[in-house]
């Protein structure tokens, strides 16, 4: 996506280093980092340079490309990839697409001889980033029919390309309208504790000069009453057989509000994001994050430092889901890559059986 | 109410001076502010020393008694006490309830000789005082009965007695509950953008033991969904004729939220809250205040120095509405001083004909 005047990816390979945004620094700093070895990538992605499932998967899938490059041709060639393997999987211990993404190109250099495996890596973990693109683009392009030209979008978090290699799931839609030459406009919850909204979704949709304006996500609600949101789009983080959607804390609140006032709700995600191993919401375990980011704000202070504040009495306690789970009834449908589907155990099951 | 091992009132009068707590140091530092002239008691409101329109009244009340003292007994007495009187009114602009407080203490005075009104002063000042830490003790009376013991109680901004000059409205009947000996707890939503919930209300609770955790605004819905909150009590800015209730952004959302998912929803407030010319609330004008409050974040650094951090794109817009309207049907109650009313034409018009 663009910024200044050329387009971007999150992560992508050139001359065996893989170069991604530092996404620590954004929206203060746009600056890229290299990762010259596969030890690099892996600090990466372990540190947060590069963030959200699907740029970290094509992150960890880079890295296992430089790892079989790096190997020695002759002796403890094996154990050197082995080692190299599995210091990328340890990075995020729980991040399903990482996994997905080191299998996906490790089974594409299976069989080959290994003055070959350095270049069937590359093209599988090539492969691998341009499909999570090409989905994420597909996205836009379905979820795009649902905006009508002046529109004003809520949206919560960051759900955009920052998150993906490219387009992004929930900004998907809204970029491809606003590059369809629809008037939109976006508003963008804050979304406390960590405040992606007003960092990462409104910086991604300013660079590419889509109208946005931050509100507390206290706000919503007010806006959403007054009749100045047409629609809602958020991604996610897991949907379950039943059309359940599991993202970022406050995403039920948003739902919640949007039905109260008549507002179509809806969910964009990659087909791959379905879980039709977990019956419903309810069955994932919430993670409570450290109390910490609640009881504090980061943020740049007037010398251009990065800083941590408290807003809260010393000893305070805090608790800090970090997602909750948005019923399927709430959702108007789900934006996928292979069209729109409704949230429903049909919706999700048809989603599922359709052509790829 | 309680700080340390004394109780403490938010402002009071002693020798002609008007201490405060200093408002704009917690919840880092409790220091208590000398103001003693009635400029100095004037520039203390204008300045946010004091905030909340009840404690605000009281120290434009005792302010003026400062004035009638200061007054030259011969010659400009009259034009003296005017320009005082006209000061404290100009502090802060909007604040209905200091012109009150100004004109009780005037009225009070009216017919007395010279030598005898700065007595008659202090008498109506320290009256109009403790008629708002009556009716707020009141209200925490009434509203203790809707309380269970082991209750769990969320809570919006600060509507405690750091806004008023003893008790508080939303929180009234909690400390009234919790000193009866009940087991409560008490959710506080850290209530963006100025963050008065974690500041504010964090802090006057653990002073006064009660139990309270800080969520983010955005996890007020999960801990509805999961039957952890058996009770929903706010304050407000102004309860119109219908019953509708305007108060800070973001009580909209917890009502609708506490409606979804059958948790009974209360606003607590003294009857002077109520505006009968106001036909309902969506006839009051909604200040929209600075969008830096909504892209910045405000409080302590490590080194113990208040500081504002950027939380946004440089550049970034905002919409920052500072208040919302509940409309009267998701508010089971209003809790007042004269008792529990229902929330419409009706009930409002039979509070405001009860027994004072």
């Amino acid at each position: 996506m663009r910024i200044g005047d050329r387009d971007w990816r999150t992560v992508w390979m050139e001359g065996g280093v893989a170069r991604m945004i530092e996404q620590r620094l954004l929206p203060h700093r746009f600056e890229i980092f290299d990762a010259v070895t596969h030890q690099d990538t892996a600090r990466a992605i372990r540190d947060m340079i590069v963030r959200g499932a699907p740029a970290i998967g094509a992150a960890g899938a880079y890295g296992l490309t430089q790892v079989y490059r790096e190997a020695p041709q002759g002796g403890g060639r094996v154990e050197f990839i082995e080692r190299g393997y599995e210091l990328l999987r340890a990075t995020r211990p729980t991040a399903q697409n990482l996994f997905h993404a080191l299998e996906y190109v490790r089974r594409a250099v299976e069989g080959e001889p290994a003055e070959r495996q350095a270049e069937a890596a590359l093209a599988a973990a090539v492969e691998f980033a341009d499909r999570d693109a090409e989905a994420c683009r597909m996205i836009g392009v379905h979820g795009a029919e649902l905006i009508p030209d002046g529109a004003t979008v809520l949206t919560h978090c960051n759900a955009g390309w920052l998150a993906c290699v490219d387009w992004g799931t929930a900004l998907a839609p809204i970029y491809a309208a606003h590059r369809a030459g629809k008037k939109i406009r976006v508003l963008a919850d804050e979304t406390r504790p960590r405040c992606q909204g007003a960092n990462l979704t409104a910086w991604e949709l300013m660079q590419e000069g889509v109208p946005v304006e931050i509100i507390a996500d206290n706000a919503a609600g007010y806006f959403l009453r007054r009749g100045e949101v047409s629609l809602v789009i958020t991604g996610t983080d897991r949907v379950a057989a039943n059309g359940d959607v599991v993202n970022k804390i406050g995403t039920y609140e948003k739902a919640v509000l949007a039905r109260e006032n008549g507002v179509p709700f809806y969910v964009a995600l990659p087909t791959s994001t379905i879980d039709p191993e977990c019956p419903d919401g309810d069955s994932v375990t919430i993670e409570e994050r450290d109390a910490e980011e609640v009881l504090c704000a980061r943020g740049m202070d007037e010398s251009g430092t990065m800083r941590t504040v408290r807003i809260s009495p010393p000893g305070a306690k805090a608790r800090n889901p970090a997602f909750d789970v948005t019923p399927a009834n709430l959702v108007k449908a789900l934006i996928t890559e292979r069209g729109i589907f409704e949230a429903s155990p049909y919706g999700v099951a048809e989603c599922l059986q359709a052509e790829k």
